[in-house]
Formats: C-alpha cells, structure tokens, sequence
C-alpha cells in the first residue's frame, strides 16, 4: 500500500517540476490523505523535491483513529510531531531549509491569514498557486479505491434495505435518520458519507433536506439520501417510496418522470461524454415535462474521497467524462406543499465493451409501497 | 428576537466605523448565524453602512432546516437567494455598488482564492482584515445564550444518565457512541456538539480517541465525551468510570489526581482571573504528580455557537476572564498502554456575589463503577 501513495506523491512531483515549483503544501484534508494515506485532523503534506524531502505535519497527538495509524506503514515519509505552531508555516520553514526558491500552495483552501503567516515566516520563498492539481489527479479512480467504494456501496444498501424492513408510519424524519447511521455503522461503515436526509410527504424530493420532527403518514412520499463511508471513500444512493398501499395518481406519474429522466442520464454516463450532455439527458425529459424551474442547477456530480468531486453535471459543465470516474446521477423535482420524488445513484463510469456504467448502489428504483 | 440580530449587527458596524470600513463581508457559519439567526450553509452576510443595507447571501436553495427558516422571522435583513456565484464575490460588487470604498473581510476564514476572487469583482474596493471582530462580540453570551447552553447540558446529562443505567461490558465503543448520540436527539437536541468519544481500557483518557470496535472489559476505564447541540449552541461534558465492582488502586489514584486538579480549576474560573491562571490551577497539580509530560497543552476553552472558542486555558494565553463567559474544564491523564482519565464540565463564569461558577453539566464525578 505504502508504494501507491508514494506513487502519488511522485505524479504530484512531476507536475510541480513542469510548473517549475520546487515544494508543494497540501492542506486540504481529502488532499492529505490521497497522498498520503492518513488523515490526522489539521495535518499538512510539505511535498519535497525528491521522495525524501517529503514530510506530514501534525497539529494534534495522534487520537487512536485506525486510518491515522497508516501513516507509519504509508512510509516512506516522515511523519513530524505536533510543536503548537501551525504546521502550514512549520512546513514552510522546513521548505525554506531545504533550499527551495518557491512553495506552491493551495489557495483554494488555505486562508488568507494562514497564507500570510507562511509568507512571513518564509519570506525568501515565492509562494504559488497549486490550483486543483491533487484534485485533477483524483478524478479517475484506481483499483483499489474503486474496490473501497463498492463496499461503501453495498454497506448503504444494507442499511437502506433493513430499514424498508420495519415500520415507518409514526417515525419521525430525525429517527429514521438515525436509525440509517446506525445501521451504515452496524455493516461496518467508517460512519456516515454526509448527513443522511429523511424528507417526508411535504418535505419529500427536497434536494437538502435536513431531518426534522415530522411523523410519516399513510398516503405520503418518501425520500431517503444516504450513503456509508469506507476507508474514507464516500458513496451516495437516494430513492423515494411511497408510505400505504396504493400511491395516487401524481404520485405515479411524478415517480415514472424522474425515473425516466434519471435512467437517460445513467444512459448518458460513456467516456467522452460531455459532462453537460448528461446534465441534458435528464434534464429535457423534467423541462419537456413542465418542472424546468423546479430542477436544481446540478443533476449529478463526482464522488470519492470527498462527497462533492468533480465533475459537475450542470448545463455550463466543460469537460468530458474518463473511463473510472464514479459519479452520482440524481434529479429530482419538488412540489411545494405536496412533496416530491428525487432517485440518486452512484456509478462508476465504463467503456461499452467493460459492460457500460457500473451501478454500485443496486436497490431497487421500482416505487415501492411502504 | 430579530431585534437580538439587529443590535448585535449595529455594534459590530460601530466598530468597523471606528475602524474606518464603511462595509464588511462576514463569512465564518458562526459568526454568521450570530449576527443574522440564520446559518444556511456557505452563506455570507453583507454588513453596510446602515441596517438598511446589510443582506443575507445564500448559494444553495433552502434546506428545510427550521433554523434556516429563521432568517426571514429575523428581519430586518434582506435575503438573497442563489445566483450561482461565489456569495462573498457577489457581496463585494453590493458593497462596491452602494458607494463604500473599503470591505473588511475575514482572512482568518476566507480562502487565497475566494479572496483573490472578491478582488478582481471589485477592484476598486481597499480590502481590510475584519480579524476576529465578530468573535470577540460572541464572548460574553447573553440570556438568550445562556438558556440554549442550559437545555443543551440538560440534554447532554439526560443522555449520559440513560447510558449509565445499562449494559456495557461486551459493547463497543462505535455503538456506545451512536447510542449516546441517538439518545441526545431523543431528548431534543439538534444533533451531537462534536463527534462522541468513547474509549475504553487502553483508549481511555485519550483526549481526541475516535471510537474503535474494542469492546468495553470488566475493569476497564471508560471515558466519555459527549454534548448536545441546542438552538446552535453547544455544550460539552466527559466523564470516566470504571467497569466492574472494585477500581484498582492505580485507577483511584489516577482518577483522584484528575478529580483535584480539575476542581481546582473550576474553581478558578472568576470574572477578571487570568485564562493561564486557570490553567495552571489544574496543571501544577497534575506536574507536581510527575505527570507534567502527559498533560495537553490547554485545559479548557471557551464554548457556545462552536465547540471551541476563544478563552483557551493554556500557560501562555494572554488575557482575563469576564462574567457570563462559558467555558470547559477539562483535564486529563492518559498513561500509554494502560488508559487514564478525563473530566470536563462546561461552567459559565460568574460574579463571587452571584454564587460563583455555574457549573452546567451536572452528572457526579464521584469514580462510578458500572
């Protein structure tokens, strides 16, 4: 394992060589960890300009987090101790001992007074914008990691499956919340991806709903969004359902159109494929439907070590899909003061000789009466 | 309450009128829920020259979180609703299109590239450092706050109290910490303050243990840490117990030492008491055991709408306690291999004259064996 990070590290190198940048700071958390192999809360990778010269600092005493204890078998690298200083600036000075002329950091996540402290601690160094290089290079999964989120999969649809189980009417929207991390735990999730979203009937098919006091009731819809986390990496399923015996009419018509609207966007998923073609692909059917104005701005995005990778499925998207991108596909449409229905997946994109897209979350999409 | 909001907003415009910033861009969720009741996530509040002028900018559509649905009911404040665009850069072109010439921004929390961002829309803007303004405004709480921090310990306790009453050998400390958590939602919290923290035998006394799968063995340590989260504020309280009937003495020995040092602590805590003061009520003690290598480097800090605000007690803090400031106490000892103990109460500050430190959370610290 330790092999791979090293790996990463030396793409990262070579892309800072290109750049002409002789140290890189890593700060952001699923950045650290890509490279690394561990996560300590607050720790920062200063990428040396050979393997050697690479070293993690930490703000904290380690806290007994299985996944920190990697770093040592993660090796080689050099794991510093905490010294109370911020380990960005600490990093800094150590790049400015080594002899380096420039510091590439990343500005998308370091703040401006962290910026300016490693500025001022190392004033000799030219300090550069490393932009989402870690993050480009994260985009198409390898094996190992596409592995740890088929487990994270499989552990969501346990759960989801239990739940379907049991008695929902009379529950409110924060316990069965609960009851789904609960069970992501039981299966063996690290914990939750995200927090889980429980929406009922009125609530129902709102893209960020937050669980509330609310009661299931016969006759409403169901939307659930959850997902496990696995070694850090994240996956993401959402279905609705329908609470009774028989769902009304605008219930079934509103279910067959996401679905529809959601199959042609899994259809869409092909290496090559512009990212807001499939945006589109679901997109036209909700608009040709009526609800354009009731559809949110993104109908999918990437998913991996962070719950929110590139890339985006949205109409202004440039860019087009790998071979091993995992990416969730989920419209949705909301009715305010009636509900609504929102069908989320994750998949891992694939050539058409591979089978085509991969679907990691496998419960079903019938619309299930609850 | 929306009055609350409003005069919490004038001070802070006072005193970036006495700065000379005739516009600020608060970003940090805390500080912006303080000023404004709301905290849609990755809002950015817009603070003008006059009530009148300060709005609220959203990225997402609403949650459906109650809170959220606060920031209309906490009027007057306009709220603009998503745009697409980076809120702090479409506060800035608002300030710069009402006429102000300088925006003070917080650098401890806006990131190199949005502030490079809010730059380039509005160039003409002189960018200043809003520093920890808003921060220091939090400090001393109000009744209101003090209320939400009493129900929130009221709940922490509840939770605690139910665990303490069942089963636990043969447990793990995964599922004693969901169960702590699903427990402070049944008694009405938000949600946990912070990720729970069980650790048992070895584990414990550990100040940032993630749970693990060990499970819980007759004569164990158990420490816990746990707090709810009330209308956003949060409270915090760890305990350590000893599993089975009769403590060894190394354990009441330890478990004595950190009783001492934490109460002398506690009582510490007075209006103008210097915060390295505090902690070097507790630390002396725990050095003059020979445990002085084993002890954090801070004993406590300040709490209310995150988990750890400003006062820290630690030997080179500067400045002096005031009354009606919430704090934690929480010295501990972990010895490797072996486990140790932690205690923590969150207490508010008060006058002698007023009955001294309230202590809020209020579960014995006698050495249980459960």
């Amino acid at each position: 394992m330790s092999q791979v990070y090293a790996d990463r590290r030396g793409r990262l190198r070579d892309r800072c060589a290109v750049a002409g940048t002789a140290a890189a700071l890593v700060s952001r958390p699923a950045n650290v960890r890509y490279l690394t192999g561990a996560a300590p809360p607050g720790a920062v990778l200063l990428l040396g300009a050979d393997a050697s010269a690479d070293v993690l600092l930490c703000p904290h005493a380690p806290t007994g987090d299985p996944v920190e204890g990697r770093a040592d078998e993660a090796l080689p690298l050099t794991v510093l101790p905490p010294t109370g200083e911020d380990p960005a600036v600490a990093g800094a000075g150590l790049a400015l001992g080594s002899g380096a002329d420039t510091l590439a950091v990343e500005e998308r996540h370091l703040s401006v007074a962290r910026y300016r402290a490693v500025g001022a601690a190392a004033p000799r160094l030219r300090l550069t914008d490393l932009g989402t290089a870690v993050e480009q290079e994260r985009l198409v999964k390898d094996d190992e990691e596409l592995t740890c989120l088929r487990i994270a999969a499989e552990i969501t649809d346990q759960a989801l499956g239990e739940l379907l189980e049991s008695i929902l009417v009379g529950r409110t929207e924060r316990h069965l919340a609960l009851e789904l991390e609960r069970r992501l735990v039981d299966h063996g999730a690290d914990g939750p991806a995200f927090p889980t979203s429980v929406a009922t009937g009125p609530h129902s098919g709102r893209e960020r709903h937050r669980p509330s006091d609310r009661r299931v009731e016969e006759g409403d819809f169901l939307s659930v969004r959850l997902g496990a986390g696995y070694r850090g990496y994240r996956c993401e399923i959402g279905r609705t359902f329908v609470i009774g015996t028989a769902p009304a009419d605008w219930q079934i018509e509103l279910y067959d159109l996401v679905f529809t609207a959601q199959r042609a966007a899994r259809e869409a998923l092909a290496p090559g494929a512009a990212y807001s073609d499939v945006d589109r692909a679901a997109r036209h059917i909700l608009d040709a439907a009526g609800y354009g104005d009731r559809v949110g701005p993104r109908l999918g995005h990437g998913i991996g070590l962070e719950i929110e990778e590139d890339p985006q499925f949205s109409p202004a998207a440039m860019g087009k899909l790998d071979a091993c991108v995992p990416v969730t596909v989920e419209p949705g449409v909301h009715l305010p003061g009636r509900g609504g229905v929102r069908i989320d997946d994750t998949l891992v994109v694939r050539q058409e000789a591979d089978g085509g897209p991969e679907l990691l979350t496998i419960t079903t999409k019938e619309l299930l009466a609850l």
